[in-house]
């Protein structure tokens, strides 16, 4: 799955150039957004998780995850969106616009979060998208096409895997019945559809872009890397992504004792695994990309067995597709290499690999004319649902400033005037691109 | 806990020498048990398990340990046991003798299994015991001493940590309090105590020595390693045991994003567990012993977290006490100087240092005796109930000829015939000892 993702929409009609301004659009130009409220939203939502000092952990339809869902809600329906949800849990909320047989312009993230998360990535996307549709009412700021807002499921795939849970059904590289039968990586068998039916979201609404079509993608995002922290710059625009291969491996050895079997002729999983973490370690400088060894899982569990059984996941990134593919080929030889020494029987899946790739330059260029002086460009170091919006529509990110570059850590930092300049990048950018559509011809 | 458990009890008296002989106690050489009956009840029995083709899940305190329990007491009720249950759930028949003065002779071992074991490594022991008090009864063999058949508690270690869980605390190394409060690896906090409790085996029977003082005692079990099989014996007589230590680590690194956080930096507890289990097990073949990881958990769980917390439980065993210790300053250094190189913050616990050692003489030497030529000397690779005991009493141990050297596995086999020895060693060594009680001047 999620093969070749990078791979944009060949039947997708290639907007016309000419909308290339240096300019925001004139209703972008005037729009502003409530930094307070956004703020005050960030923190106030970040109560519904389980306890995670300074940060938050919402795992994917978890409880704490339905109470942030019913908020979302209350608040779009306060603000007469025409609400739905879908087969895997995504919530919709559509604001009308003046021409609404054109497909809405969409701006999405999501609110769940990875264990001992922050509060920002994830949920600055969603909340600072309802901040710009809360400042357009207020401003009276009426988009030619509808605006949808988008709570993706399960971008984070903590909980159930693989990640992009919601998007990948959407953009057509999965179904509803394979998200919904995505498991945990603990072996507990326990399946996402089941667990969102539970909190009570899975409904009737659109799960594919070809029943619910958007024009484009828009999504604000904490950086997760410090180069807008080094510039001096509170916002960028995000102009492509770095690409990554995740696998899972299962290594078989054989049960025995741990005290009393020889050293010779053991089929020891749990050594063979710790060998295969120590050069993927290595690859990483050998190549340079990045590694990580994200869960394993070995067992039998207990005191006094050896291990036979072992089942790990990780991920190689690098910035060129050609690193990525070497590093693919390498780890592979190796996990062999390490298995056939041990004598494990061993099988290893390619679950994503995404090439590295552009957002659509119609998308990057309304966030840049959005950004202006404040911003810079930047190059996201890891997927998102606009990662599989891309492979659509034109799509466009806003990174806002992270402290340290830090990300899936409770020390996950923006300042609140970033926040505020993130929320306000995104508003603009749909507003100009809500003008580069006038100029598409129909 | 458990430091220098090789020791042996130096208030115990020992015996006088003269015991010594070469022949059998009168009433051992006519002793018979009956093979067809210990056979059954080895597969019986084997029922109460977690789906484990081949041999058996049983682990401490489940229902199918409760099971396996009320059979047990059951059956000793029917013979005319005076039946008792400790704090920690051991279970004792007290079988009188012509003289109940004196401290009965035990026979013991353990019902429970690790994960995915054998039917034999415990239960032999019990049900081995349980055919010798039968067949006892049906040929009118009376001892002077009272035979008392104990089923200790958590044996293994599966379960609760640390191991020996009940036979710790009767031999006054541990505490009931701190057996109750023993809990899984796991993370779960699950307490012993609470479990035994549930399948109400929390009794108020007696829980040292020093309340419920033996003369002896004597347990079967399979060898775990292929001495026996290579030299055509079915049964053998234990003359000590292999050192072992086990250690407990927690490793603390730092939270961050798997795919952005650069490699430098980084603090992956995940990285440094695995250069640890490479290094032991480089260990065990640097000093000629044996190494084995047997437990590792990892965190934060999910798909996208460089993992900062890592704990993880391991042994190490020398047939040597300078090999045993020369190890352990080995891997000490080793774990200190991986975790400073990645800076994470470690805490390293040893739980069990068990010097290699050797059982009683006169013990031993009742063993060997039952065994006759059937039989030859062994040393065990683990600790048992019995290296507990023997810090109290004279303690022997009869091997039992298992296939492969297998164990800990569900491939773990003896036949029947050399089950029926192992039981006929063991009621013919508690024969001798009961002879040899009668030489103690009292």
């Amino acid at each position: 799955m999620l093969e070749e993702a990078g791979q944009r929409n060949p039947s997708y009609q290639t907007l016309p150039r000419f909308y290339a301004v240096t300019a925001n659009a004139p209703l972008a130009e005037r729009f502003t957004v409530n930094g307070d409220r956004l703020w005050h939203d960030i923190h106030y939502t970040a109560q519904w998780s389980l306890p995670s000092p300074g940060g938050i952990t919402r795992l994917c339809a978890s409880p704490e995850d339905k109470m942030a869902r019913d908020w979302f809600r209350e608040q779009v329906l306060a603000l007469g969106a025409d609400y739905k949800v879908n087969a895997t849990g995504t919530q919709f909320a559509l604001f009308p616009g003046e021409d609404n047989s054109i497909p809405p312009i969409a701006m999405g993230s999501h609110l769940d979060s990875v264990a001992t998360g922050g509060k920002f990535d994830g949920p600055l996307g969603v909340l600072g998208g309802l901040e710009v549709i809360r400042s357009m009412q207020e401003q009276g700021v009426k988009t030619r096409a509808p605006i949808v807002l988008i709570n993706w499921t399960n971008e984070e795939g903590a909980k159930f895997w693989p990640f992009l849970g919601s998007s990948i059904v959407y953009a057509g590289q999965s179904t509803v019945e394979k998200a919904q039968a995505s498991t945990t990586h603990d072996g507990s068998g326990i399946r996402m559809g089941d667990e969102l039916r539970k909190i009570g979201y899975v409904g009737d609404g659109p799960n594919t872009f070809a029943e619910f079509p958007i024009s484009a993608h828009f999504e604000i995002h904490v950086e997760q890397a410090d180069s807008l922290e080094k510039a001096g710059k509170p916002v960028g625009w995000v102009t492509g992504w770095q690409g990554m291969t995740w696998y899972s491996v299962d290594l078989k050895g054989e049960d025995g004792h741990a005290n009393t079997y020889p050293m010779y002729g053991r089929r020891d999983a749990l050594v063979g695994a710790a060998k295969i973490i120590v050069d993927l370690e290595k690859l990483a400088y050998e190549r340079n990309g990045y590694t990580t060894m994200t869960n394993i899982r070995s067992g039998p569990w207990g005191a006094c067995n050896i291990q036979s059984s072992v089942r790990m996941a990780f991920c190689l990134m690098h910035k060129e597709p050609e690193g990525l593919e070497t590093m693919g080929s390498d780890i592979e030889a190796k996990v062999k290499g390490i298995a056939a020494m041990h004598g494990l029987d061993m099988e290893m899946k390619r679950d994503v690999h995404l090439l590295p790739g552009e957002f659509w330059p119609e998308a990057i260029d309304c966030v840049k004319r959005a950004c202006g002086e404040k911003g810079m460009g930047a190059i996201t170091g890891t997927g998102h649902d606009s990662t599989m919006t891309t492979t659509l529509v034109p799509t466009g990110m806003v990174f806002v400033r992270a402290k340290g570059g830090w990300s899936h850590t409770a020390k996950e930092w923006s300042d609140k005037d970033d926040c505020m300049e993130g929320a306000l990048a995104l508003g603009k950018a749909v507003l100009n691109f809500d003008e580069v559509l006038k100029t598409k011809k129909v």
